[in-house]
């Protein structure tokens, strides 16, 4: 770089109580409004952190080693700074912001690491698991919008672990999907499916940030759920789970992700519907239904917190593309 | 672990607005009080981050792709989250923060990724580089307490790049120390070697970061300066640099680093001292007079600081091993 260019505000002798505006202003000639923003206050709040907490340089270093620790665990079937976020609660406000709703529709929850993009369609009534060792459940459930009219060929992924608590993808030498699968909705907003009674699982405890549970006294299991993710086009992408009412982890899932109007009590399916759906008598029944918002909603919702968040923080702000960014004209 | 021994506070339907207290309550049961706080305030923030930005679900999987990176990038010789932490003003932050300074005494900076603990001692008057193609630097210095006493056996660690810009370690293939040196000060204070003038450089910017700083429109350069670190028991370690004056970087090091009272001015050496020092004639000059804070003045420093953040948080307090911790007695 040709130092006669450098036309940054000049910058010296800083200390604890300027630094922070010093970096603002080198940081603040991107063009872009909204990375300025971000880094604006992700800025602000790390050097406000130190400051609090008089951050010590041995305690830095330790935070250091800590993340580079959690870089080197991820590979391509395993995202431990993901799990990081979903263990400190950022991955649910995350989506919680993103994806608000309405009272009358379906909550989401986290996504979880476990979601692949192999899952194969298959048509409705279709056994998503072939572990012979699964209590059988039959699934009834519906979609339909704010308004209660079904919506038909919603694009439904659903995925859940193995009766030992384990995806598919936690297996070596796995060739094909199990567990998992896509359907879609008939022309009346229904779809059913055969699966197994979800079970327990821990999530990966093995790396830094099964390390820092510990340090923590923090255990590192999730309650019995299942995955549900929902596309339609002109409607927001609902991605969600139910959970399985009187799990032992139900008040201290590992990831945040339990919602009240998640939990289901499963039944037992009638004679008649062991005959009508082709599964055992005595199945366990899973009933539910789904409630998806539109897009135009789901912006509108989206924009109305992000306007309320700015005031909030004393700053005019305008919104752009659904973000908010400082309205500096 | 056994369900029957979850006695977590019971936590469901979190949302943006409590999921941060609950995430506090899930993590307060670590014994130890100092981890309690910083964990609490390292969520706060990072929640309030997400909440004020309304980061959205691209924008978060864009950061864990980009700390993923980051921890990729790490090797032994090249510590990319430090790099992440200098460029974003948080190294200088703390190092302010640990290592307060009297007016009377020699600031702080950056110690930087490049500093080895391989260095040999040597005797007074060493010629630490043995760069030809670098500019022949004379440099006499004293080092001193607060009260301008001389404080003799001091252990005083240098380093500084070659010519080109380089430290010894960003050559492949380096066997033995280049550019550094460990010398003691003698009865008086004094201490002198034989080093060269130093050049700017820039920090590495084939990864992450340097990505980073592209997209801001940062220039990747630190201006000329030679590391110094002291170390003398019952004194606070000293971790300093000296910048040169009127470097073209002066005022916009990529780290942070320049203070006012650390910028030499270089003179030349008169042709006694090239006589007695044994320097080609018309070699540059540098002196400088460092000044150490013992210990003992630097943790009063240092807790009198920290009792002002704390009732900056409105919050009782109290310190532990000169660390603030909540007083919840």
């Amino acid at each position: 770089m040709d130092p006669s260019k450098v036309d940054l505000p000049p910058m010296k002798d800083l200390t604890i109580e300027n630094i922070t505006e010093n970096v603002h202003a080198i940081n603040s000639r991107t063009p872009d409004p909204r990375l300025r923003y971000l880094l604006e206050r992700l800025v602000q709040h790390m050097h406000d952190f130190a400051r609090e907490t008089r951050l010590s340089t041995q305690e830095w270093m330790a935070g250091i080693e800590f993340l580079t620790a959690v870089g080197k665990k991820c590979t391509d079937v395993r995202q431990e700074f993901i799990l990081l976020s979903d263990t400190l609660g950022l991955s649910l406000l995350v989506d919680s912001i993103d994806h608000p709703k309405p009272p009358s529709s379906t909550e989401g929850t986290v996504l979880g690491p476990y979601h692949t993009h192999d899952a194969e369609t298959h048509s409705l009534g279709h056994s998503i698991s072939h572990d012979p060792n699964g209590q059988p459940l039959l699934c009834l459930c519906t979609v339909k919008d704010t308004s209660g009219r079904p919506i038909p060929d919603v694009k439904i992924d659903i995925w859940e672990t193995d009766s030992k608590g384990a995806y598919d993808v936690q297996y070596e030498g796995r060739t094909e999907p199990d567990g998992r699968a896509i359907l879609r909705s008939d022309e009346t907003g229904n779809f059913w499916f055969k699966a197994i009674v979800p079970v327990p699982y821990s999530i990966p405890h093995d790396g830094p940030v099964g390390q820092m549970l510990r340090s923590l006294r923090r255990h590192p299991w999730r309650p019995s759920h299942m995955h549900f993710m929902f596309r339609k086009e002109n409607f927001d992408h609902l991605i969600t789970a139910l959970y399985l009412r009187n799990d032992p982890y139900e008040t201290s899932d590992a990831v945040f992700g339990v919602k009240e109007s998640l939990i289901v009590d499963l039944g037992t399916v009638s004679p008649e519907q062991a005959a009508k759906y082709d599964v055992p008598e005595g199945s366990k029944l899973l009933t539910y239904d789904f409630v998806l918002v539109t897009e135009k909603e789901t912006r509108e919702l989206r924009d109305a917190e992000a306007r309320k968040a700015a005031e909030k923080l004393g700053r005019r702000m305008k919104i752009v593309e659904g973000l908010p960014v400082p309205d500096v004209d």
